[in-house]
């Protein structure tokens, strides 16, 4: 079995950062990485950075050297993307690089900065982890998320305030993060009347447009800290265009990656103590509780309802799992700069597994799961960690 | 030692090919390649795509998913980019994914379209991989390649002429290649009347743009074909900015990566037969092949204008080495569609070690040695090959 190290996480707040550079972001989030590591620069093999849109919002490529240089290092360093799930590939790329022998001790990164660019620019940006024939369609990632949610409530009978519950647990929770971008309560009632996104898609149904990063020191050898480990990481891909799918309710990406995860680290997904969901829209956190195997197929948001998947509120009687999702406060709550979103992941898994995630911490954890998608589901990446 | 097996190879032709989209261009690769291979498709693990503009000047990011279903596959499909050097980085990472034990059989592709795009979108694109402070300086890459010219004819009392051999060296292997950009010859006196881009560098001293895609099948497991493996895939990098540097007539990182990679190959300099050289420019070739230790300081475009690297014509008495450079005509004349080149240059040497280059092909050549770079220098990869 797998066993790669993570000997130190760290995270930027995410928000709306006008005040912070790409580089002052990158920098923060690696040289807190190392400081929670324990470790010089100097001790860093490589760098995998997790980046989606510096090009096309900032005209900066060949991110790899670009953001090495803020830590003076010369070392391989190399530019990881898969729309929003670049960060998860960025980590699942230094795993493998490690594995192979090559490297000791890998720095992954994740970055994006959103919110210097106009809304119109960051749209057009984001489509582009969509289709040609998505983007001829006039469709945007809210649309089509849109059309999951219609699919899923009328096959399951599942209320548009079912699906709300998913964004009220996880502002809950961003509550409980002082790195989170929006750190407010917010009630079913608030998500029904926030106007429409794409029907039936509200705007508190949506994760906002964010700037932040992420880092982790990950390692063939033990560290100084309490010991996490990432004992699985799998990846897998579908068709660009939804359209292309014999579903709109579960993606198989998702089930094909967690499935291979659960197998390579020997655990079942009711064994599964805390994750962290691509909820980049309401409706992807209740059809990932499912493909994930925490939920039932049709139950995922009536779960999320029930509190559940709650800190503190759960688990009661009855119910499949014991999962906690998005403690962070997920995508919704917490922010989603697209690119280190994955690494955000981590991050949080591991400060679980150590118990140190203080107000939101979950309770005895000793697995967690982390669940970072690109586009609708065209590429998933699944991690799975333990202490 | 390392020994990943190169199963298959291809390239599409290169040039200006606006008939053909991304995706044909990239199918056509990918299909040729497990042709090439004997393989199928299903047979593949995984796809590593070098790409660096697709997003800047398509709107078309997620690229692994989006050339992953070009094939039909639903495997781990992952985009890498570094500039220029993106071709060679996904090969590095497929390689070491493979040593890692996730993957057998790994597709790398390299794909690049320039030529749809308007020439300030390409430049503007292109300067994506230089730092803020070249682009706000109003500095292109002709004229941060023109700075390292000018350094290296003064320093080592070489005329531009000497250069110019360079190029004329390059075009007349590239009449030999019927895959490439320009196929005619050309003389010093040519060069010297192309016209001035950045002075002391002419039109034909800098490679054109260029669309083209390029795949390779590797594994760990030998294949059907006569048997040509890798044996060393180094990557290094250095600041962005040529202005933070020591020197402006070596590039630390090919010197950094072509040590390590020697060293891990157990080959020296003087062993590598062919080279596929990273002539983005005429002045890089001349640095290169000193970098690379095929030449000595000062004499690398010396040696060029002598006729010690050009098919047919060498080795004569004297030379230090016995490296034939550029046989497909190297970006010069072959084209330089930025995301394909490194991994059109595996290509050209597997053909090379297989003995089948037919009209270009380097005698009894037995080791090869692949030379990408990103920026100016901010990432080199280097790749040795036997058979």
């Amino acid at each position: 079995m797998m066993k790669i190290n993570v000997l130190g996480v760290a995270t930027t707040e995410f928000g709306e950062l006008w005040k912070k550079s790409p580089r002052a972001l990158a920098k923060q989030a690696m040289e807190e990485a190392l400081v929670d590591a324990k470790l010089k620069a100097g001790e860093i093999d490589a760098l995998f950075v997790g980046n989606m849109l510096a090009g096309m919002l900032g005209n900066q490529a060949n991110l790899g050297s670009f953001f090495a240089e803020e830590l003076g290092l010369k070392v391989p360093a190399i530019r990881v993307e898969g729309a929003c799930a670049s960060g998860g590939l960025a980590l699942n790329t230094g795993i493998n690089s490690i594995l192979g022998g090559q490297y000791k001790t890998v720095l992954a990164l994740g970055i994006e900065k959103m919110t210097d660019s106009g809304q119109d620019e960051v749209t057009t940006g984001l489509m582009a982890a969509g289709s040609d024939s998505e983007r001829m369609a006039g469709v945007t990632f809210p649309g089509i998320y849109a059309l999951m949610a219609q699919a899923y409530i009328q096959e399951y009978k599942v209320s548009e305030k079912d699906l709300a519950a998913v964004s009220v647990k996880n502002h809950y929770h961003g509550l409980l993060n002082e790195k989170a971008q929006f750190r407010k309560e917010i009630t079913i009632d608030d998500v029904m009347n926030s106007g429409n996104v794409a029907d039936p898609l509200k705007l508190l149904d949506c994760s906002p447009i964010s700037d932040g990063a992420s880092a982790a020191v990950i390692s063939l050898t033990s560290g100084k800290r309490k010991s996490v480990y990432i004992t699985a990481s799998e990846v897998a891909t579908d068709t660009l265009s939804l359209h292309d799918r014999s579903t709109f309710v579960s993606l198989s990406s998702v089930v094909r990656a967690s499935k291979s995860a659960y197998k390579k680290a020997g655990i079942d997904a009711l064994d599964v103590d805390v994750a962290e969901i691509h909820d980049c829209f309401s409706i992807a956190e209740a059809i990932a509780v499912e493909d994930l195997g925490f939920s039932k197929r049709g139950q995922g948001a009536k779960d999320i309802k029930a509190g559940k998947m709650t800190l503190g509120k759960g688990p009661p009687a009855g119910r499949q799992g014991k999962v906690i999702t998005n403690p962070s406060g997920g995508l919704k709550a917490c922010g989603h700069p697209v690119g280190a979103t994955g690494i955000k992941q981590i991050v949080e898994i591991t400060q679980q597994l150590r118990g140190e995630a203080g107000q939101r911490q979950v309770k005895n954890a000793k697995i967690g799961l982390t669940h970072n998608v690109g586009g609708s589901g065209s590429v998933a990446v699944i991690h799975i960690l333990k202490n």
